[in-house]
């Protein structure tokens, strides 16, 4: 604390991410990173971008990467339907300050990516929790109410549970005066992208990563789709913070995940097979499972709390994520990693229980 | 424009960084870029960081990097001093809106670095421009008016013109509550940092970057040094903006920069000395040249006006960097290149004048 503060610091509650504990050795289950490795494309075009060049400022527009992405989502996207930024935290903290900022409240679901009440702290966005059903799953009928924007990730974190485009596409119908973000980090594990809703529906913005599906985490890449007066909303607010978000390496080896199809859908190929996998031994050992589209799955057992089951599996060196709310504190989250960390978890979850 | 924009989206008036021409065989003297490349130990870490790791994210906290800072700075700095950002241009813009709304106005120069008024209109941040003396110099003496908080370059930009460290301490000892940024970007290039105050003045935050006397502008890397409560601040909004804005390449390259003295100190003489080779060269050729501590030249000829004199560099392959600002209209701000760079931009100057 500080009297140097501005008033808005006061107000804040950071967000806290998931663990990145400096031990080796861990089964890292906390975090959804994908458990195999980048591309050999992607660490080639980094290597080839790392020399005397990285003297020169990087392309502010980052043009070449928006139009690998704009390849890369299938015909119908266009590099002005595009907008880049420092991972989709980023991408979406800009997207909450130059399109969500409105008279009436901001709708999420009430469970929901923890980071979003975080933004609206930050640039004063009145919002209201709207809740998951019982079975956890958002229902678009919840979204006919008076608001001045929406959000939620789909699938939806932590839960894993999904929602179809044609019910994405109920929720735009119904609020053609709300911008509508949907948070698709996850959707590159088996439900399908709202993507081709954008031309018609200039409300929507539509956000991915490359940490996920594209296994790059650690090179911080993130982008939005979205009708040209919505990117440009965005570009401004870019431009009126910092000129050159993404340095000349992420952009190097972004383009190269882009184009690297093969790669990209073996991986995630792999992750959901081993979702299944795990899926149905948590099934056998108990466990309630909520259905998962994501790189994750959200269970609970009936006799255990969610704080201590995690507590034991990690003293046996697997780390999980826990959230301490109200409705979810029994379960936990478990990311998908590879099959013997799938095993190292079950044969642990077999020794505690 | 779109129906869809927050408000403050419509009042932006978006920063414009100097030209990233996607030619080649142009002497580019316009965004202050170091003409050496960057250490040959910062390539290496950063291979060394290049594989499967990147698909985990980084350490949120940089504590690494943070550590090889606070040790470069030499004694007496502590990592809890240290703020560390994806470039200056993003360390600048959190320390804004962490440190500097206030009721009061603002402070800066009138002939500054223009990303500062951009800053304002992004967080609602109330301003006063303060003239440069008529030898374009700062006098701390204008800074002892009611304020919100004071933000100045040293050396100024683009002027090149600095500041002692007691002149700061002046301006600090007559503004004990207000906070005080002073955005050091070009002080590796001969004046000195006044680092060494943070102690003694916990309104003070100092901001740096490695873009240019470390060489890694294309890595987007800077930081912030003050009183552990303002890094507070600071990692109060980063850490509801974006919790990973440095990726894992731009970490290891900006410790290993940070170890390698020599190679800094090596790259930063070179420069002076074309700087003073080059200011003597301007001053032979009639053109006016301001005292400069930076890695540019601030220069006006008194028969040829600044815009049509840029034109004429650049159908030569020269591009500098001209300013459409009434008090400096005739003025180019021309980066120190390689020694054949200079001599390549006199020789043109002499075919032209």
């Amino acid at each position: 604390m500080s009297r140097f503060w501005s008033d808005v610091v006061h107000t804040l509650t950071p967000y806290v991410p998931g663990e990145q504990p400096k031990l080796d050795n861990l089964v890292k289950l906390n975090t959804n990173e994908n458990p195999y490795g980048p591309s050999p494309k992607v660490l080639a075009a980094i290597a080839g971008a790392t020399g005397d060049s990285l003297r020169l400022y990087p392309d502010p527009n980052a043009d070449q990467l928006r139009a690998a992405i704009a390849r890369g989502q299938g015909p119908g996207i266009e590099p002005a339907q595009v907008f880049v930024g420092n991972g989709s935290d980023e991408v979406l903290a800009v997207a909450f300050q130059a399109l969500l900022k409105h008279g009436r409240p901001l709708l999420f679901p009430d469970i929901t990516y923890s980071f979003y009440p975080v933004y609206c702290a930050l640039y004063g966005i009145g919002y209201e929790q709207v809740p998951l059903d019982a079975d956890f799953r958002i229902r678009p009928e919840d979204y006919r109410r008076p608001n001045g924007g929406i959000v939620f990730p789909n699938p939806n974190a932590p839960t894993g549970r999904w929602l179809t485009v044609d019910e994405i596409e109920g929720i735009l119908e119904a609020n053609p005066d709300s911008p509508v973000v949907v948070d698709e980090a996850y959707v590159d594990f088996g439900c399908e992208s709202c993507r081709g809703l954008i031309r018609a529906h200039p409300n929507l913005l539509v956000v991915h990563t490359l940490s996920k599906g594209r296994s790059l985490a650690g090179l911080r890449l993130g982008y939005a789709l979205g009708d040209p007066g919505l990117i440009e909303a965005l570009d401004r607010v870019k431009n009126s913070f910092n000129s050159y978000p993404l340095d000349r390496l992420a952009m190097a080896g972004g383009i190269a995940a882009m184009e690297d199809r093969e790669h990209y859908d073996r991986t995630r190929q792999a992750v959901m097979r081993s979702r299944e996998w795990l899926a149905a031994e948590l099934l056998r050992m108990g466990f309630e499972v909520l259905p998962s589209a994501a790189n994750f799955i959200f269970a609970r057992h009936p006799e255990r709390d969610g704080a201590g089951l995690a507590a034991e599996l990690r003293r046996r060196s697997i780390i999980v994520r826990h959230f301490n709310h109200p409705r979810i504190q029994d379960f936990l989250r478990i990311t998908i990693g590879t099959d013997a960390q799938c095993q190292a978890l079950t044969a642990a979850l077999g020794a505690i229980l």
